[in-house]
């Protein structure tokens, strides 16, 4: 049985004439231009289905009253093979409905070549223009191409919690979750959300649920249940971070990646599917929106004002880097990235004095767009560096001892002109090391005791990585601001809508 | 380029086989029963690919010592044809390494068989069972089920924000979003959220952002500002409500898909789309899913306890009546149905005095499921029953005013067993009407200045619905509760993990 959706899109319309002239055809859409001669009018209208819209001729110029830029239209009229050259076809209009009006005095966009900037006022309008209805199908073909990457290898895609009773990588910049009689009773509750747990006791109990709860920084601990019986999942949902920051790369609700395979044994094999994840979407991406990449490419540097002013170029080499047709992502451990680092003759602001340093934002895109100038897998760091959960790196042997090791079997993927677009790691499962772990970083084991639960029955060897979605949108769109490549952005001071 | 997952299933492993004796594999999994005889041993092992697993049979039964239900186990060996009759191959196991113990004492799913009650204290390991396993990989199927049939009609997924400064529905149902500091700030500020917006210029600033934020009930009037640009998107997202129910068919935390098309001005075009989006997902999960559909239906009605005793053969019914090899849904009125329910000669809790009485769950179900027998769309609702957006039904011509009807141009989706599943309605996309509407509810009209731009600049006629994700899979399942068709579940009261 198949369903047809009853209004035929532009890009429908055209594919279906073959290039031939077509009998009557109803279009419907957004003016972009209006342009009015003596003899005739020229609209051109546009339902985000292809870049360019339809330009519609009308003979008798007083059809095209009230047509504005903004304003929705319904034409009717047969397509014909266009004289100008701007396309090959156009719609012969003979009749024009005004849907809905757009005053041109008032119409936020009413002027073509908008800066990215001022249509940042007008989130619930942008996407009326190219570059955004470019960037929102864009968007949905990556998405979609992870799925269809994953579930291709027998992932199934889980649906893990927001709400959260627990605060996974103890970075305390969760979001608290109250209601209005929560909140008036809760007037005492503050600090961490561990430090709340530990009041719990003390101040009045939360009116909704039974504990304090927050939202979910991460979904790894509750993916790696779910993985303690289906060997591969995935999830594909929101994460919140209270992160005060202002930068172009961070916003407060965000889209992550995250999957967890069971009965993995190497980190090699972490970096192969997480390499091959970001090649096929990459790859699908490719093909299926050419012109919407076309039209993000198109948009001037300026304009899309990215931090390290990749050039039109630059992006198209990125791309390629990142798909499969570009060669293998660079493989270096941080023990040779210090080395590199320290041997380069640059100036660091902060110092890479000795093994054991920090990568910093600097050291990172040196790695990535100076040195190798393509995606590189940065792995095992310092176990100081990184959370409880990380498996040791395997000594010379192979062998991973439970007492602590000075590196921890994990990846950073840092990509040029973004930084750091994914991380992961295997986990550690054994229930005497992942104890002794969280007692050296001096955690509260409360609360976790149904992860450990998960290294006291059956636990597996198995490893994760969480990406970035609109950071991995940044490489492919060429866009500099995070809050370009998501349709409602929140960050530090702003939510809107 | 085609990339293999390192490490092979056990579906894998026996479609790699086709039937015949293979050479040497390995089989990684978890242990369902261990047998031991003098001379032999049985141990099925299952790693979520296929329900039944694998049995390995053991020539020494010294090889199974410390093997018990719910470890986990990395087996070598090769596949043979069974002599036994419960599977046609069997593993001849040359080799077995525990990989992770499972204490029988202490394990808290050893025994068979268990009441989804007894599971349901512990969602961190309920996973293992053949039946979540099932209910997850069903969850997986019906979601990407909705993702193909939206894709392949060119609808664009979009992700709706989740932190949001409006209420959509005005419920007064929603949860808070705070930081610690803005907690220790804002003791006074109580209420609904629309209190707390009229109180934010007395009270003390949040913390984090520009104005109280809750968490989104419905992504409806976002999705609608997508829709002003692109005519066909749709969303699948959380949702969350504070409600304080402990009902079998509530969450907190819940996933919806919603879609809304731009350019559909017949009810009927929208009733269309979402009984072939359920039809095209229920077909899709019979193909795929059988398997999984076998092991739920094998559950003992008195473990599934669902709300409406549905039998095996009521839940076969249900699945094809909602797939495309059934009949089209029942599609009546609100006016028709009260008809129904006044002359049915039932005698109803919540009387049907008059035309204007609110349809309760018992007049839903006695709709779907004693009179109909079938899903049925009930349609042309009161306005004041209905949010403020409801476009109103059509006169006999097909005009309808913007001066106030007596119905909307809405539906409900009804399913024997569940009850409401999805509803949705055309929307008011008149600047007058709209106007009108959110008057005379004595809605604030502040903070909605967004949503009057789309009426504003080039409103399109359109419609939309949203759909219970958790209800649906219910339906498919035959599951009695919510609380068994989310990992995770969230409900008043309750957030574990």
């Amino acid at each position: 049985m198949t369903y047809r959706f009853p209004v035929k899109s532009i890009r429908q319309l055209l594919e279906a004439s073959h290039g031939t002239d077509a009998p009557q055809v109803t279009v419907n859409g957004w003016v972009r231009t209006v342009r009015t001669q003596k003899q005739r009018a020229f609209v051109q209208v546009a339902d985000g289905s292809n870049p360019q819209g339809i330009q519609a001729v009308v003979s008798d110029p007083e059809m095209v009253k009230g047509l504005s830029t903004g304003a929705s239209v319904r034409l009717q009229g047969s397509l014909v093979k266009s004289i100008g050259g701007n396309q090959a076809m156009e719609l012969k209009a003979s009749a024009i409905t005004l849907l809905g009006a757009s005053d041109p005095e008032k119409y936020p966009l009413h002027k073509a070549k908008l800066p990215l900037e001022h249509l940042r006022d007008h989130f619930h309008l942008r996407s009326r223009t190219r570059t955004f209805t470019a960037m929102w199908k864009l968007r949905n073909s990556a998405m979609q191409g992870f799925h269809e990457f994953f579930q291709s290898n027998d992932f199934i895609h889980v649906n893990t919690p927001i709400f959260t009773t627990n605060d996974c990588e103890g970075a305390g910049e969760s979001f608290r979750v109250m209601t209005p009689e929560s909140l008036a009773n809760q007037s005492t509750a503050t600090g961490t959300l561990k430090q709340q747990h530990q009041q719990h006791q003390q101040i009045k109990k939360d009116e909704f649920f039974d504990l304090p709860v927050s939202l979910t920084v991460s979904s790894q601990l509750h993916l790696e249940a779910m993985n303690a019986a289906l060997p591969r999942v995935y999830t594909m949902g929101p994460a919140f971070r209270a992160e005060k920051s202002l930068s172009t790369r961070h916003l407060a609700e965000f889209w992550m990646l995250e999957a967890e395979a069971a009965f993995l044994t190497n980190l090699d094999d972490l970096l192969d599917l997480l390499e091959a994840s970001v090649k096929a979407t990459t790859s699908r991406v490719v093909a299926a929106s050419a012109d919407d990449l076309s039209v993000l490419a198109a948009l001037p540097l300026a304009t899309t004002g990215t931090s390290s002013h990749r050039t039109k170029e630059e992006t198209q080499k990125l791309i390629l880097s990142l798909s499969e047709a570009g060669p293998a992502f660079h493989r270096i451990t941080y023990t040779e990235a210090i080395k590199i680092l320290q041997s380069c003759g640059k100036t660091w602001t902060h110092p890479v004095d000795s093994w054991g340093a920090s990568l910093q934002s600097e050291h990172e895109r040196y790695l990535a767009e100076e040195y190798f100038k393509a995606p590189v897998f940065v792995t095992d760091y310092p176990a100081s560096e990184k959370p409880f959960y990380m498996l040791d790196s395997a000594d010379s042997e192979g062998n991973r001892g439970i007492h602590g090791g000075p590196t921890v079997a994990c990846v950073d993927l840092l990509v040029p002109g973004i930084g750091e677009v994914a991380g992961g790691s295997l986990r550690e499962h054994r229930l005497d090391g992942i104890q002794r772990k969280i007692q050296e970083k001096k955690m509260d084991m409360k609360g976790l005791d149904w992860y450990m639960d998960l290294r006291r029955y059956g636990a597996v060897p198995h490893g994760g990585f969480g990406l970035g979605f609109e950071r991995y949108l940044m490489a492919l769109s060429g866009m500099g601001n995070v809050r370009d490549v998501i349709p409602m952005p929140r960050w530090f001071g702003h939510c809107k809508y």
